[in-house]
């Protein structure tokens, strides 16, 4: 009668208190005597531990669990016992054990592992129960970025990866054979947004971008995936509020989603909660007011680096917008403040506790002449940009979009100070195995 | 008092009725006499034909609205008015008008143009009626499709597109620089996502991927985006299940979603109404038996082409899924049916009405010496797959998945012919602007 048993995942198991039910999973730990053992079973939608008493067991089934191993296919049928000292609050009373595949030398014991060697076994490592948590919430915040445009009635503009020009310089770009011609892995949507805003109003890609970067920093990953937004006839206020409403309905979802990952990666889940509210808003004039009078030497013109960020985050409990930089500092297409025409729209979202920017973004320029001699300054090729300019000469509109990091928003959310655990096959300076 | 009227999305007019609203959008087309104008204003959420009377507007409004040229960027004040003849069930009747940016020689009239013309202009292209529809149904498939795994409690597991070395062979792979190493851009994530598996339990991708075919038709792309499921203990009935379920309730979601961007592309529902129930399933050898009765020239381990894939749909009116080919024919990674080791646990599913084959799925090998032999078969370089090979080596369990191109899918809902209509960038041979 035994395929009558249903397989439950350990997830559900709630659903089947006092009942027989077969799970079907890895072993992760066991304890035993020789009288009982302990046996921490995982399938993917949780854990269980699974208790087999020796004297209610066949003898085959007894040499199962006592002989077993880490990492072992399992198949265990036992009754669904409510225990809230049980991690999940569920133990399985085991009356029937099948080991499937008996694994020999599983190579991440519980000891501690250097992290190259981690690395080389990413496979493997996914397995492990920070690994698993911090992908977890990535597929998390993931779906609730779609969800959130989804939502507001934003149409997705898949842009492409293979494209034909460098925006801005080609020295950080991957280029590929594209049947003769050189293209380039893309490093933004933006551009090809921006023309759909006139067919879809609003609209947003996501999807994975690309810099071949030779730095090798805990911040850096060589393809990311990144959120772009962009809205027709938004302008730069209604981008600052449509970015802070964004971070705070992620986190919002986060928090209620994900607790059982942001414990196990041993989150101070206070820091999160206190996101719910107003972001303070600085300008990048404040803000080199407040570096230097805590003694950091920078000057108008410069750039924040980890450490501004930080001294600036530091500050505020929530996420700070920092807005109106040098429009020398910035791209070519952000539209100058009228009142101030020596900076930009454009806004940076720095993540407290020193998490740092996990968004950009800015008003676009939507004046045809006034871009295209952007564009000339910039000494960027104007044959490349010309149907770019044609969204300002055919019907054009204020416009304002922004980009956010996937990886960079995860690390925050997760409390992980190294990108390359917030995606499951990270891309680094050399390391593209496997 | 200019400032209050509430700029208002066309798609939800209904909820102003009898109210002065502002619509900020884009001239469409426009008729016109002396006395009387009709603006069809498009914002990217919806159409409104606009009526503006001379006697009950200002001089600079009537100035206008009575000359302004299509696609200009407009904005229009004016009352709901719910009007059964109109589209989209409301009107306008107008009260004040601005022309944003007056535009000159909007390239694409309503005329006919050549392909290669509004390729070059795909950029403008979008703002076509049709080619609005279809991409309103590829961004509603595409949440579709997120949703049907998020529900079912998949993990996103987002596979690298910069991969170290090819599955199987070269010659289609577009090739980078990745630092002194050869990479290439990925063909599937399906290597990806097994290793997950034993974390996750059931782990899906949904991202661009690349075939550098030189080849020059309507159903391929160089770049489209697939989506693949990978499951952990399901076997291949139970794939053949969850494909079915997974198609039916795609098809549902676009005719729930969809129907006026159906509606705009002319597009037969009553073909995707007769979706609705189980899939006929024929094997491979029962497929050739009916293609020769059909007097085709075919023979066991024979592949499909085009026209036999259609002789098979057409005996159908919902998808047929083919199982059972030849394993000689198919991937390496394949597990041959233990009934009939001739052939591989494969499942093709061909869309009715000529669309052809949209999934392809199989229960993977999972025994580690019988992977290993089909590697060597095969003449693959075994030093690239030791890791995959790992996946068999500790903890292996029987496991299934499939793939799905979206812009295949796309078209078939969409009655398109041709794949390029189904994304907006389409990177064809030599075709990689803008």
């Amino acid at each position: 009668m035994e395929q009558m048993i249903p397989t439950v995942a350990v997830r559900h198991l709630g659903e089947h208190v006092d009942n027989t039910v077969r799970v079907r999973g890895w072993l992760e730990t066991k304890r035993s005597s020789g009288k009982i053992a302990f046996l921490l079973v995982r399938d993917g939608s949780g854990k269980v531990q699974a208790v087999a008493s020796r004297k209610e067991l066949s003898e085959a089934a007894w040499e199962a669990v006592s002989t077993v191993t880490q990492e072992s296919t399992v198949s265990v049928v036992g009754n669904v016992h409510a225990d809230s000292r049980a991690p999940g609050g569920y133990e399985l009373h085991v009356s029937d054990a099948v080991v499937e595949q008996q694994v020999e030398d599983y190579p991440i014991t519980p000891k501690e592992h250097g992290t190259a060697f981690l690395m080389e076994h990413r496979h493997l490592w996914l397995r492990s129960s920070k690994q698993r948590a911090a992908l977890a919430v990535r597929s998390e915040v993931s779906h609730a970025i779609r969800d959130f445009f989804y939502r507001r009635e934003f149409t997705l503009i898949d842009s492409p990866i293979l494209t034909p020009a460098a925006c801005e310089g080609t020295s950080t770009l991957f280029e590929t054979d594209y049947f003769g011609d050189p293209a380039f892995l893309s490093q933004s949507g933006q551009l090809y947004l921006e023309p759909a805003l006139a067919a879809f109003g609003k609209v947003y890609c996501f999807g994975p971008t690309f810099r071949a970067e030779k730095s090798k920093t805990r911040r850096h990953l060589m393809e990311f995936w990144m959120v772009e937004p962009e809205i027709a006839f938004l302008e730069f206020d209604g981008l600052c509020a449509l970015a802070e409403e964004f971070v705070r309905e992620l986190v919002g979802r986060v928090l209620d989603n994900c607790r059982e990952h942001l414990d196990v990666l041993e989150r101070d889940v206070s820091k999160l909660e206190a996101i719910d509210g107003t972001f303070p808003r600085i300008t990048y004039r404040e803000a080199i007011e407040i570096l230097k009078a805590e003694g950091q030497e920078i000057e108008f013109g410069d750039d924040f680096g980890g450490e501004h960020e930080t001294i600036l985050a530091s500050r505020f409990e929530r996420p700070v917008m920092v807005t109106r930089f040098p429009a020398a500092m910035k791209a070519f297409y952000m539209q100058p403040d009228p009142e101030d025409p020596e900076v930009a729209l454009g806004v940076d979202l720095l993540a407290p506790e020193g998490y740092g920017e996990i968004i950009g973004g800015s008003q676009r320029i939507h004046d045809h002449d006034f871009l295209l001699a952007r564009i000339e300054q910039h000494e960027l090729p104007l044959s490349a940009f010309q149907w770019y300019l044609d969204v300002r000469r055919y019907g054009t509109c204020p416009h304002s979009g922004f980009g956010m990091g996937l990886e960079r928003f995860v690390a925050w959310m997760c409390g992980l100070k190294h990108l390359r655990e917030t995606i499951p096959y990270p891309r680094m300076l050399y390391k593209i195995y496997p």
